[in-house]
């Protein structure tokens, strides 16, 4: 049942509303038709809400799942960026990745080569992720208190100081646990920047044209 | 019905073998427990094979699933790739990404910059690939003969012709439709080319480490 559940918190927060239609295209992987009487189930044990055609998930419904983000710049793609969203979904039922502005990656050490639209669609095709997000300039909490996670998931090169984010949600009354994925994905080329060294050092495309 | 059946060609074709508790598993957004009988179903329709444990489909129930295969070099994720994979899987009900190896990249253009084994496991993880395999150097239709598509779906930047390619399927005796997809992806940094000219252009990681 908590397929359902996560379903109904995805298309929520996907905004576009979440119907019986979308819902049971959504788990077309359905075997049987019992799909009326799965959702009148939930119903009758308070998990779900049924309002004029819309479904969403009720206080203990939420409490059922658990939703899990992950930010990251998510610049070029490489194993590296799958393997930690893999380990951040593998903490929950849902995962949204959030990633990060242009204007604030830019701040902390380069414009990202890949502007921030096609970033957050490209993260948003990987097969853990449920969905993909920008976070705002400047206060990296307003992100967290709309989206509600239950789980933030930091990768193995987030220098934050995991107290101190504590501390911060705290104050903000987010109940929220952090966890850090603590291995490295080992590969040739398992960071954004060994790629553009390589990419460098090839210096493609060349004035010979070799691409 | 037709996402078991898929599901089972998939599982078939991973190596691992499909039994019913690993289709189980992967079909776990069934709503209803009544996964046993609708195995019967198929299996009574002669659609499925099940022998000793062990779940294929028969050649009824393969001609029920359309098979899209898609090649490419897939060198740096862009959106451009997500668009035209999207599209090919819109033609069928499994896509298998075939990815060149870096011998035939490079003596058709350049040395790619992500080796061959990261190049396929990227792939693998965007959403509407079920499987990525590497193609084979020399010969493009030895992969298409192991895998048996139903479609061969082009890129709008695959200059291969058409006609010629059809000629060959037939010659090899493969009954394989090829299809184009016609339509480009509208956006800033659409190719690995414009990824890599960015790069080159914006010089990172340079010297003064502003990275």
């Amino acid at each position: 049942m908590k397929e359902i559940l996560a379903a109904i918190w995805r298309q929520n927060f996907a905004g576009a509303g979440c119907s019986r239609e979308s819902l049971e295209t959504e788990l077309k992987g359905c075997v049987t038709g019992e799909f009326t009487s799965a959702l009148a189930k939930l119903e009758d044990e308070g998990l779900i809400l049924l309002e004029g055609g819309s479904i969403s998930l009720s206080e203990a419904g939420r409490k059922m799942i658990r939703v899990v983000v992950c930010g990251g710049v998510f610049d070029i793609l490489h194993p590296g960026h799958a393997f930690i969203l893999g380990e951040a979904k593998s903490m929950g039922d849902v995962l949204v990745a959030i990633v990060a502005r242009d204007s604030t990656v830019e701040k902390r050490k380069r414009i990202p080569i890949v502007p921030e639209d096609q970033r957050v669609e490209m993260v948003g095709q990987l097969k853990p992720v449920d969905a993909a997000v920008l976070g705002y300039e400047g206060d990296p909490l307003k992100i967290i208190e709309e989206i509600g996670p239950d789980v933030i998931a930091l990768g193995p090169d987030q220098h934050h100081n995991v107290e101190q984010m504590r501390s911060s949600l705290g104050e903000r009354r987010l109940n929220v646990e952090v966890r850090r994925i603590s291995e490295f994905k080992a590969c040739e080329l398992n960071s954004t920047r060994s790629i553009l060294e390589r990419i460098i050092e090839r210096n493609y495309p060349n004035p010979q044209g070799e691409i």
